[in-house]
Order: C-alpha cells, then sequence, then structure tokens
C-alpha cells in the first residue's frame, strides 16, 4: 500500500525545503572532534536538538555487567567510552502504524595525520557536490537524516502514526556496545533503519568482527649479541605471517556461503597498529599488534576466538623462540557476529519503493564485509534491520566526504519509507 | 720495559686499598638515570669529581657544524643530546712518559619495561660479585676505573709522568658523536684507553654502525576496502625482507676479511622499533622502522647507505603499492667505519703485561660487532686505541650486571699500565 501520490510529492519538497538546514546542521555534528571517548559534548548537543524537536528524552549510560553477560557484547577495554547513550521518542497520538527505531552513531575514527588531509578534518568544507571531513559520511550525515526525516514530515504538517525512536549511540566503530545497550534498555520496535553510508543501497549481509591484541615478550639484549636476545618486533610479524594463512583458510570457507561466495575476499585479517622496541641499537624486547579480523554470519565469536587462540598457539610451538616465549591474545574490542537481512520483509518492500520514488531506481542490496550495528536488531530483536544511506568517499580514510545530491535522495527515501512503514497523523 | 715488582705489589694493593670507595662512587654513577639527552646531571657531577682529584678541567658543548663536516660525523637528529663533554687534564711536573686518553661515556641505553628488572634498574643492587643496574656494565664501572686508577697511584704518592686526559663523553649509544667532539677539540696522546665492558679482553677489531629510519606512508582506507587501500605496516615488514636480504649479502662478504670470516654473522640488521597504525579497524596509512646495521672497518658509511638506499629503491620498484609509495629512509643517528687495532704496538705490549700482572693470564684479544667510540682515536687520531674492560651480563638488556672482582681485575691491570705506559713521578 504505496503513499498517495500527492503526499509523497509534498514529502519530497519538504525535504527539499529543509535541506539548507539539514546541511548545516551536518556540518555542526562534523566539527565536533567526537573520537572514541570523546563523545560527551556532541552526544549533549543531540540530547539538545532531539528534545528541542519536541521528541521525549531518555538519556543513560552502558550497563557494563549486562554486557559483559550478553553473548552479544564485546570485550570492554580501558578505551572503552563512558559516553552516554541518547534515545529521543515519538510517541503519535493514535498508535496505528508500525513502530521505528532510527539509529545513528556518533563516533568517528581517527583521522590519520591531519597534515595528509586537504581542509583540517573537524572543518567541514563542502566542495561542488562533497562535504569534507572525518565523519562526514561514516555516519553524521546519515545521523541528521534521522531527524530531518521526521522534520519533513513535521513542516508539512505531519508525524509518525506509530512509536518512533531515534537513537544516538557511542562504540559503533569498536565494539558495537552502544547499540546492544539500547537492546539491553529494552527498545523494541517493528524495524530499524540505519543511514550508514551504503551507496543508497540496501546491506543485505554483512560480517562478524573480532579485534585482539598480540604481545609478544622476549628479552632485551644488545644487539651484539642478536642470537641470544630474540627479536620481539620479528617474532611478532612471523605470528602475522600464521595468522594470514588462517585469514587464508577462512575465505576459502565462503565456498557454498550464501551472500559470501561471490565476494573476492570476505574476511579481511588487517593489522591496525603495531608498537614495538624502544630504538634502533636494542633488540626489542616487546612488541604489541592490533589486529582485526571479520567472522560470517552464524560463526559465534567465541568459537572464531578459539581458532584464532589455536592457529597462533600451533605456530608458535613449533618456533624456536615463540615456543618459550608464547603470544599472547586479549580480545579488547569487537566480539560479534555478522546478520543477514532476510529478503522478502515488509519493511524492505517498502524502503524499496520509498528509494524507487526517491531515486528513481530500483533498490539494490549488496553484501558488505564490516561491522554494523544492524546486527543487533537483526539478531537480537529479530526485526528487520535495513542499513541504508547515502554515497560516500574515503569513509575511515583522508579526505572523507559524503555526496549532499546523495543525501538529499536518501534523506527523501527515509521520509517516505517513515511515513508509509508508521502511517502519518496530524503533528501536535 | 716491565714494571719493577715492587711498585707493582704497591699499586696492586692501592687499588685493593681504595676499592670499596671505587664500588660507591660506581653505584653513585649508576643512580643518575642518564639516558640520551639526560646526561646533564652526571655530567656535572663528573665535572666536580674530576675537579676535586685536582684535574685541570675543560668542558664544552658539541659543534654540530663541524660533526657535520667531519667525515666521522654522525647524522643529528632530534633526540641527539645537549649535554656537555668534560675532560679533566692532569699535566705531569715534567713530561718523560708518553700521553693517554682515558675515555668513557655517560650515556645509556633505555631500561625496557622497568617491570622486568629484579630490582630498579637505576637503583644500583649488589648481590655476591655482581652490581645490577642499568649502565653498571656500559659502562660506568669502567667510567670510574679510569677514575680510580689515577686515585690508585696518588695513594702511594704518585702520578703519571707524562699527559692524561680523563674524558667523559656522550652520544656513544647513538652517534660516536661525543667521542668525535673531543678530538675536534684538539685532544691528542699517544695512546687511548676506554675501559668498555670487553670481559677483560682487548678488541681487535670492530664494526662501524648505520641507523636509519624506514617511512612507509600509504593512504588510509576502511578495512572493507583494504584491496584498494594498502597496509602500511604490511609494505613496512616488505621493505624489512628486502634488508634481510641485503644483511645475508654483506655477511657473505666476510670471506677473506681479516677478523670478520670466522665470526658466525658479523653483520648484523637490527630492528630495533616499529610503530604503525592507529587502530585495529583502520588500514594503517604510515609505519616507522627504526634499523641499526653493522658495516665492516674500511667501509665508508655514506657508501654503505647508498647501498641499502639502492636496495630498498629496487625492492620498492617491484612492489605494486611501494612502487607508487616509496618509502623514505632517512639516516638519524651513527654514520661511522670501523676499525682494527694493528697488532704489535707499544701499547698493546704494555697492556698486555699489566694484564698479565693483574689477573695471571695471557691478554686476548677478540672482535666485536658492535659500535665503539676507539675508533675515533684509532681512524682520526691514528693512534692505539685499547678497548679493555670488566666482564659484564646482559649489556643493554634487562638485569645488566657488571662482576666487581672483574672490575678490581680490570682496575688494577688499567693503573699497571697507566704506571708504565706514562711512567710516574712524584705526585704533587
Amino acid at each position: 500500500m504505496s503513499l498517495e501520490p500527492a503526499l509523497r510529492d509534498r514529502i519530497v519538497a519538504s525535504v527539499n525545503d529543509g535541506f539548507a538546514e539539514q546541511i548545516e546542521f551536518t556540518r555542526t555534528l562534523v566539527r565536533f572532534p567526537s573520537l572514541r571517548g570523546a563523545e560527551h559534548t556532541i552526544q549533549d548537543f543531540v540530547f539538545r536538538s532531539l528534545r528541542d524537536f519536541g521528541l521525549t528524552m531518555d538519556r543513560f549510560d552502558m550497563d557494563r555487567d549486562a554486557i559483559a553477560r550478553h553473548p552479544g557484547g564485546s570485550k570492554i577495554s580501558a578505551q572503552h567510552s563512558d559516553a552516554p547513550i541518547v534515545v529521543g521518542i515519538h510517541r503519535p497520538q493514535k498508535e496505528t502504524g508500525r513502530s521505528l527505531i532510527l539509529q545513528a552513531h556518533v563516533d568517528v575514527v581517527p583521522t590519520g595525520d591531519p597534515a595528509l588531509w586537504t581542509h583540517p578534518p573537524f572543518e567541514p568544507v563542502i566542495e561542488g557536490d562533497w562535504m569534507f571531513g572525518r565523519g562526514a559520511g561514516d555516519m553524521k550525515a546519515g545521523h541528521a537524516a534521522n531527524l530531518f526525516a521526521l522534520k519533513a514530515l513535521r513542516r508539512i504538517g505531519l508525524q509518525p502514526a506509530a512509536t518512533v525512536y531515534v537513537q544516538s549511540v557511542v562504540e559503533e566503530e569498536s565494539t558495537g556496545n552502544g547499540a546492544l545497550m539500547t537492546h539491553l534498555r529494552g527498545y523494541r520496535a517493528d524495524a530499524a533503519l540505519i543511514p550508514e553510508p551504503e551507496d543508497e543501497k540496501l546491506v543485505r549481509a554483512n560480517t562478524g568482527v573480532l579485534w585482539f591484541q598480540i604481545r609478544v615478550q622476549g628479552h632485551a639484549v644488545h644487539v651484539r649479541e642478536m642470537g641470544a636476545g630474540a627479536n620481539a618486533i620479528d617474532a611478532a610479524y612471523r605470528v602475522v605471517g600464521a595468522l594470514r594463512k588462517l585469514e587464508a583458510e577462512w575465505n576459502r570457507r565462503k565456498a557454498g556461503r550464501a551472500h559470501f561466495e561471490n565476494e573476492h575476499h570476505p574476511i579481511n585479517l588487517n593489522i591496525g597498529r603495531i608498537e614495538g622496541g624502544e630504538w634502533a641499537s636494542s633488540v626489542p624486547a616487546s612488541c604489541t599488534v592490533d589486529c582485526r579480523i571479520a567472522i560470517y554470519p552464524g560463526t559465534r565469536a567465541e568459537d572464531a576466538a578459539r581458532e584464532i587462540e589455536q592457529a597462533v598457539a600451533a605456530f608458535a610451538r613449533q618456533d624456536s623462540f615463540l615456543a618459550n616465549n608464547p603470544p599472547r591474545i586479549t580480545f579488547n574490542g569487537f566480539f560479534v557476529e555478522g546478520y543477514v537481512l532476510e529478503p522478502g520483509s515488509p519493511a524492505e518492500a517498502v524502503l524499496a519503493r520509498a528509494h524507487q520514488a526517491a531515486t528513481g531506481r530500483p533498490l539494490e542490496s549488496f553484501t558488505t564485509v564490516a561491522y554494523l550495528d544492524a546486527r543487533v536488531y537483526a539478531l537480537y530483536d529479530q526485526v528487520p534491520a535495513l542499513c541504508y544511506g547515502p554515497s560516500s568517499r574515503n569513509v575511515h580514510g583522508v579526505d572523507e566526504c559524503v555526496s549532499l545530491e546523495s543525501v538529499r535522495r536518501s534523506t527523501t527515501a527515509m521520509a517516505l519509507f517513515i511515513a508509509e512503514w508508521c502511517g502519518v497523523e496530524p503533528a501536535r
């Protein structure tokens, strides 16, 4: 049951009418350097923005014990954010439609050397169709779109005819515990929509992710006695070699696996950070390597972790140095499963119509090999979890940027989706 | 012309008489955490100690321009020490003997994780024959021995009958520029003695050393696009692999090379420090690797540097990522040649007699594959440069310690050497 054409056209026009303000709001979000652990001020800004829009507000901390007990809880390290989760609640006058979670995260990944950026990463600049800045694509444009899709309805005197939770979370880039915390707090709806920068496509399936740190500890000696000591950096890189073999094995297991067997390289092991030694002339005594690896949906994080530990232990046993100095593995972040959005849900059908109306093109779906918070709603709420948002470039990279015309189109699709999924009623 | 037995016995007894004080002085030196750049206070303490002993004092800074112009000057980085060089000058009443430089360095290498140490590294502890502490062996025991060998003569009313320079330098562990600065200042003598912890043996030959940093710079991307980006840490380790081949080639060149062809592995490439990336989930954009490699005596540092640069460039050209992102190499410390102490010098003969008298054993010589400041006196002063000092354990490692009985023996040998080489006259 699609929207009336007249209503559809009014919504499209309303998104356009609010778009200058939406861009400005997005720029404001990008200006917050909301790196891991530093999301306090942006969450307060989001709290005030949602409250000023008229939503009922809920703000809460992570319950670390509850997260640790839940099978979808990731490992909490010293770097874990303690910024709050913010939820704005819309309750309709008459609950006639289907309820919805609109979710976005405010945390962003590190910038790398700011000198490599054309513009400072937290000073958003628009050039042509592109807004540049760390987080512009991932996912402050989408975060703003959640609010501005609702604002587009309000501008024409409407509001969703069902409960809508606007959730602003942290820790999406490192654990996914923020999204899990909304589940643990008890939020449930008939569907969830997360406007991650997915090139105006719908995510059909994605991988789970594990983070772990390998620590190799030897003993320092004078370089003249290199044979007597053991270079912990060299030893750590031998462990990386063993993990590359495990990665290859896991990639071979894509055979026969729906949504993944046609991916070129679905399982990526990333050596994300390394640090070892003190200076050139001492044989280094220790080295740590921070790793990230993906797992297929249906694979439990614990099982993958055990396989990693066993692979490293087996390699270490036959390495003369590592046998006496076994590497230690600490799982220190993501420890989560992937998910599949089963085709055929009513929510997907509504999004497909909204997308067609907003863009003139059919909705495509695809598999992504990175973590998404949608897994919480898919796996534990067991509702359709739609990950769909604007086109971007260089997400997590230098000169990250988002296409503003794509933001306009996807915001339009979102507003149309909300209107059809939730239904509309006169705004209070 | 060896020492009179009676004089010899008086010197041996005098070293023993002063040994408790010598140990206490050594402990005081070890308590200074004289890491690179932090040698100011120990140099002031040394200045006062030599002055109080009655030496004429000279204290001067490094002349960085003069060092840069000298073929034996190493590269000066931001980490280079600006602590002064301290020289105490003994001039005899009658210059009848042969002059001597007694040299030692006060800088020590990093401690590594202090938690790995049995005792805190800068709180010297004596257990049985061993004094523990960073720098106890390398080379504060030797530094103290320089002064206490002279004190042993003074205690029996004697002093060298020739000019003796007691030089206390810095930067021995990173550039050798401190020793070079004593040369540039104009200090010259008929021989030099440096009591490095050489197991009561004489260094016959040693390698030169180069320090360099490799920097690989890629561009960060989301881990889901690993193929599009390039992992700078992985790329840096591929460069290390190429350098290992160069190391193997240089080791093959030991064939037919006196003093080195019987060494198992004379050329060590040490990967001393590595740092790259920001966190587990971003493909790292940059990685730096600090390296140290040895070169044979007679090989110029510039020629070795060019070979390193060419090897890395040749490897990078055939690596799909590195070809477009060529690694940068910066020589940032040691840039020095090795030396050979040609057998047969009168100075060596005097030391051999002194050693035999102090220890009851003939003097052995050996090749060491690490840097020694003796190269300055050998290559540029062109005098016999005797590197000879006490036995130690774990130099540059955890729980570094020096044998006190070995310190006693080598101090005795040094005092006997001074007495015969310089001759003696009544102390003022």
